[in-house]
């Protein structure tokens, strides 16, 4: 009845997945594992049909000039094929969330009270270059009981479309409903503003890409949004640390990759172990290319090091997400002044303290506001998959539903079971 | 740095209370519980002074000419202030939520991962008349290791800033800030408007109170929002019901009290057992005078009765929340078209199935997508008490989050430990 004939296009793909989602959502575990096996199975057979496709984008991609780390996030080579594929069933070898019941309890009133899993309804993904975010989310869409609506970047739309195919054929050969994963095909941004002011059509929006689509999008859905901003992750060097591990984890959080939200941007040493610690960190910096941003008190120690890249740090460094072989140091005097600091400055991600001082991680890990909180392991650790989720949509940093990676039961809700024999309310 | 005194005021109150949310979460169950038993102290030592603050917004109200059942919603009674009193002792009883840690796994690279319950931050209440809400909020937000802001009614305002006082003082003789538990004291309304903008002062916003005054913080609010919209509760009456049974527990649900949310508001009865059980049901509404709006098969069977008020139900009917002694009813020829007729035309707030059929009672039980479905139980049991969560801040009709009574466990969230012994990601 719309005029406007994208509004018209986003309405019925919204309402075929809300339809959609009522299917999926007492589609038995069997049937989702037949269509997440069968998804898998197709993309490793049809993969020549799926470089072809891909190819166009890669083809469209250098012509239009993207840097070629960008282009090859967008490749589908065997490798990230063989990668989704098994993705596909290790969802499928995961328990079905869907059905759980928990702490049924008997009431005075003779009622039984307990919490079940279902799930959300319909999820809109709105994600950037990587084609195969396409699959991870289809895969967690079906196992989870969701229907959802895909929205990738128009540089990958040829290669989401060929995926999405294949989505939808291995739906049809489990006998469930092709239009539980919808693809938006038009690469016009404003399906984007359609998408995310549709309550009637979506429970939920996870946008994934940088903060300042994320922020966007925050402001404008008229949906609830699981928001993933930055990851300013800290680690924290105790005076209690043993000094080997702590070099050992803080090199790996955050030379390992410099690109993840979850590898380390700033690392905070207690006074009484800096003199010792700060040297050996920093010749492993200084021999990796990490420029170090530091305060007063340990530029004065690092200084002495051949060879190092120092600066000083502003108040901006304390806060940034540097995703860069840069790190901001600063000395601490206790653990409340680190503390302190990484509530003030950090992103509410992941931070990890080194120490053996039981009663200071107790403190770290109940003070610090964080999604993550780790002790004496690396940052890089804060993962759907390290974390045994299978897989996940996103990171969340919010407080709200789900906080840090999110999986299958991040697209589930609990609702409440009361299980009776003629009770009444006196 | 602000030129409205207003938004100063708010500012300042909003920082108060988050430094002081910081205090609370890492408080000891032990001075928690200290404030209140405190605070139930003085609620019964305190009553005269209480009763004097009340008088004045009795009077007040009358004065403007209030409706009688609200000026009653007022009044603080020497039984409400027993009940708020032995609120605070039952919630003191509790098992404290904050550092609960659950679900710890070794997984395979060698770090255990679990996760930890720790409060939300601050949360804002806004709610209406019953001051007795000021007592609920500030004991759930004490135990669950929150700060709150407290925005009630203007016309109970002397009678929440005697209530606040009380808790201020408790929580300082149990050595907690009392910033902890903030009350908006001005009656300006624009106050709302500011602290449903307030990111950085406020995690969460509960809104208490009609569903205009719900759906506009909704629309307003720039944090999260748990919202509790219409409670349009079904009872479904199933082919293979216990009719006694269903009879019982359909006269509870309707009957037993007209306004609050989990009354029931429509009754759905398969056609099979129709004609034997409208007629009972019917004069025991008939009987207690309450409106019965049937669908045209439903009206055949009810017009035989004595003394029935019947009309014809429209479309508009099936979605109404009455609060009074109406009802709407609708035969249906299968379990299907109940499920479906509750999903299209319920608030997704709580809905029961009467029957002795396994199969039917778990289909509704999953495919019904309400925050409570019960089996053979009254509606009206939806309630934080009832399910054993204490005390409830609210009821929840979100997905995300809370979802139904909301108690200690909604005031928090789950954050993810993960426990190393000096693990690097490869």
């Amino acid at each position: 009845m719309t005029a406007n004939p994208l509004a018209a296009t986003i309405a019925h793909l919204g309402a075929a997945a809300r339809a959609a989602s009522r299917q999926m959502a007492r589609a038995s575990t069997a049937s989702k594992n037949l269509a997440l096996l069968a998804l898998a199975r197709r993309l490793r057979g049809e993969s020549a049909e799926l470089q072809a496709a891909n190819a166009r984008d890669i083809e469209a991609a250098e012509a239009a000039g993207l840097a070629a780390p960008l282009v090859d996030r967008l490749r589908l080579t065997p490798k990230v094929l063989a990668t989704v594929a098994e993705g596909c069933e290790q969802i499928a070898a995961m328990p079905d969330p869907v059905g759980e019941i928990g702490g049924v309890r008997r009431r005075p009133s003779g009622i039984s009270v307990g919490q079940m899993r279902v799930p959300l309804g319909v999820f809109g993904m709105i994600y950037e270059s990587r084609p195969n975010v396409t699959i991870e989310a289809a895969s967690l869409a079906i196992k989870s009981g969701n229907a959802c609506i895909l929205r990738g970047g128009s540089e990958a739309i040829h290669s989401n479309l060929a995926l999405w195919k294949l989505v939808q054929a291995s739906l049809g050969e489990a006998g469930l409903p092709p239009e539980a994963v919808q693809l938006i095909e038009t690469t016009d941004r404003a399906a984007v503003g359609l998408l995310i002011s549709a309550p009637e059509s979506v429970d939920v929006i996870i946008p994934r890409g940088g903060k300042g689509l994320i922020e966007r999008i925050s402001r404008e859905a008229k949906v609830p949004v699981i928001k993933h901003l930055d990851g300013n992750c800290h680690v924290y060097v105790d005076a209690a640390a043993d000094l080997a591990l702590a070099v050992k984890v803080t090199d790996n959080a955050k030379t390992q990759k410099y690109s993840p939200c979850n590898a380390a941007e700033s690392l905070l040493v207690h006074r009484a172990v800096a003199a010792q610690f700060l040297p050996q960190i920093g010749a492993i910096f200084a021999a990796k290319g990490v420029e170090m941003r530091c305060d007063a008190a340990s530029r004065e120690i690092l200084q002495q090091l051949d060879g190092a890249q120092l600066a000083d740090a502003t108040e901006a460094d304390w806060a940034e997400e540097y995703l860069a072989p840069i790190i901001s140091i600063k000395l601490v005097g206790d653990l409340d002044e680190a503390i302190d600091h990484i509530n003030r400055f950090g992103s509410h991600h992941t931070d990890a303290i080194i120490s053996e001082h039981h009663p200071s991680v107790m403190r770290f890990l109940r003070e610090v506001d964080s999604a993550s909180v780790m002790v004496n392991a690396s940052t890089r650790f804060a993962d759907g998959f390290e974390y045994g989720l299978g897989a996940e949509i996103g990171i969340s940093t919010d407080k709200l539903h789900a906080r840090g990676p999110v999986g299958l039961d991040g697209l589930t809700s609990l609702k409440w079971v009361v299980l009776g024999q003629g009770e009444v309310r006196i």
